[in-house]
């Protein structure tokens, strides 16, 4: 089985857990709906790819890990989706979950994923109680209301925003659960990790920033100008165009130069250079080059 | 220290993990808001009281078990209250988090406390790593999309209901959890206590549905009547008063027989006949004499 799919069979399972008999069986679909098809599984092979690096021999731990935490990033664009948030029509290139099931069902499927990731992660840790600990935390971190996306969305209902810790919270916090959680699971000190994980999620919100001006609702599956539209702070707004592009190319550099000393460094190295080209927009490929 | 004021220590303990330095501040003040001044905690009481029953020395994992689950019950009302469920004003006296907040924190504070949950359990059991697996998979069954209280809040959006499972899954769950959970954090074989904490759901769902239609809202600090608004199955609508009242009667003396042969039975059913007293809406006290 490869990587890409070893991550679709535990997401799989998961989310079969929640189809049992006496089970509701619409939040089951909307479930279903919300985890498959994914899109680029960026995170878990992320995890995936730095416990291999740091030498682990099993992959059910890291497997487990990068499906919990792939599982809380779906969460989180069910409930940002929400008409109170951006009320987006479409995601993945298919109605939102509220447009497809109902509000209430987009609410109850997003708590529902949240759940379903600690149960994912327990599941996978049951044979390695050592690891178990630490990967609770680290998962539990990424989403917190202090540091987690959870309370990433939330500064976007205060008066006065924190830029930096509203995007390091928001998109950087489950890129940082994905490198660390992959070394913990391969038994390595997740210390080292973190510089990883803060520049790719740094690189992937200003991606996402270029991808939100430039880039056709079609090919990124999703409405586009929302920034604009929701007065977000964004990277076109404080450095310009070529300034952003600019600047997205640092963050790739700084980011592979990051990874730590590990036996699968260069592999682990190359891995990220081919993920990140994808990260800038077509339409913007020759500024880039 | 009083049963009690651990449980409130262990709830602000909990909460104050939301509002570190960079966090976001309103989301906590939320989240501070919809857990105090709380309800009757009578579900963390529960796990208490029946940890100390079988014998149980240390505190600190009941506790935190219960703390834990009455996180959820917090969150879930949150999330219960919101326009897209009942869209209710009021909670516990003043008005629903939605209405102080605003609707975007009021869905961030209840995905966040589910969080939160996991963390006050993970956090209680790090000492004693043997119940840790048993508790987080009670904490996670209690919420689950399957037959949890998400999964009951989730038949509300069936166009056919199996009335059971809903009221199984969205007012027993929890109190199953509290009675099993109190076995397996004073190392005891939940498997005797589950019908407890079943008889103990019931007997709260038919007392809510007869609040819900004799109280006053000053009485209950929450909106009334909402059960024939809503179209919910309720205990009126299948037994009539008479037959509600006799039936909660019988509920309420089923689950005092049910407990478990343990060191502290007499006391535990002591308990059980002082909480459930409080049961019975006082406009109803005379026919239930």
């Amino acid at each position: 089985m490869t990587i890409e799919q070893r991550i679709e069979v535990a997401l799989s399972e998961a989310v079969a857990r929640t189809s049992c008999p006496g089970a509701p069986p619409t939040l089951s679909r909307a479930i279903s709906y919300a985890v498959f098809p994914g899109g680029a599984r960026i995170r878990p092979r992320l995890c995936l790819a730095v416990a291999e690096a740091c030498g682990g021999t099993s992959r059910k731990v890291s497997v487990g890990a990068g499906a919990a935490i792939e599982l809380m990033h779906c969460a989180s664009l069910v409930h940002d989706d929400l008409p109170c948030f951006d009320d987006a029509a479409m995601r993945r290139g298919k109605p939102s979950v509220h447009r497809a099931f109902g509000e209430p069902i987009a609410v109850l499927a997003g708590d529902a994923m949240i759940v379903l990731a600690f149960e994912t992660l327990c599941e996978a840790v049951a044979d390695t109680p050592r690891v178990a600990p630490a990967l609770m935390r680290i998962l539990s971190d990424s989403v917190s209301a202090a540091r987690g996306i959870i309370g990433g969305q939330a500064w976007e209902s205060e008066p006065v925003v924190d830029v930096a810790a509203y995007q390091r919270a928001k998109t950087g916090s489950l890129f940082v659960a994905a490198v660390r959680a992959g070394a913990v699971a391969a038994d390595n000190d997740p210390t080292a990790w973190r510089a990883l994980g803060e520049k790719l999620g740094e690189a992937y919100q200003v991606a996402d920033d270029l991808h939100d001006a430039f880039s056709k609702p079609e090919d990124v599956g999703k409405p586009v100008g929302q920034d604009g539209l929701h007065g977000r702070p964004n990277v076109i707004a404080e450095h310009g165009v070529t300034g952003g592009v600019g600047y997205l190319k640092q963050l790739i550099r700084a980011a592979v130069d990051s990874v730590p000393h590990c036996a699968g460094q260069a592999d682990l190295r190359t891995m990220i250079e081919a993920e990140t080209r994808r990260f800038i927009p077509r339409q913007l490929a020759a500024r880039a080059a």
